[in-house]
């Protein structure tokens, strides 16, 4: 089994990277008792909407719990905004659970369109075995 | 005002593309009144999932009216599987409208799983003046 990272490595870290990802970093005073400095993350890739041109989804983001309320996850996500704007992105996209209350409230506080609720989008997805199925129809 | 069509070009072909199309032609003795023969098309791109990896997001999927019927969707769908498949991609995702019954059938009919309705997520969105203030709030 190969671990987890070598995927990561191999996938972010080339020439073409499929994804980017910022870090929130403290300074070593500030670290956990398990020694981390890295203590939030926020992973994206650029999408594309044909109504509106280059776009970014916001893929992971993570605060680790003992660091919440620092306002680092408001940070993270305010220089996501900021890198939208600089690769000229039209939009930024994410997708939050039903009962995740905190985060949906923390994304509408900032002019977040929640599309489910307002315009009635759901998120469809095929999987391993059902898109192999689906990739053996074609004749 | 630039047409439109002078984005999708600028942005989908080059050295670096931010989408693939596939599309459905018909015969010309096939055509439809107005000269189509181009009647359908599947507009898709990489995205990444740090859970499963490679996957891809089909924005985009036509087919004209008057061609519907002959089965040029489910052709067109199983072949973006199969691009996808080529491409080593873990998953093909894409969003329906609540009230796009025959849509939401013809994906389920073919193993796809609604998110929404199963897991309850929600699509969130940051459009061009929100993400321009999210921009803004760093400092």
């Amino acid at each position: 089994m190969v671990p987890f990272c070598v995927y990561l490595q191999r996938d972010g870290f080339n020439q073409n990277p499929l994804f980017e990802c910022l870090v929130a970093q403290v300074p070593e005073g500030s670290q956990s008792k398990e020694g981390f400095t890295i203590v939030g993350y926020a992973l994206y890739f650029d999408i594309y909407s044909t109504w509106k041109g280059r776009s970014m989804y916001l893929e992971d983001f993570y605060v680790m719990p003992e660091f919440r309320g620092f306002g680092i996850g408001k940070s993270l996500l305010s220089t996501v905004g900021k890198v939208a704007k600089e690769k000229q992105c039209a939009r930024l996209q994410l997708r939050v659970l039903d009962g995740n209350t905190p985060s949906r409230d923390f994304y509408a506080a900032r002019g977040a369109q929640d599309l489910t609720v307002n315009e009635g989008w759901h998120m469809i997805r095929f999987d391993g075995p059902d898109l192999e199925r689906l990739a053996k129809e074609t004749h």
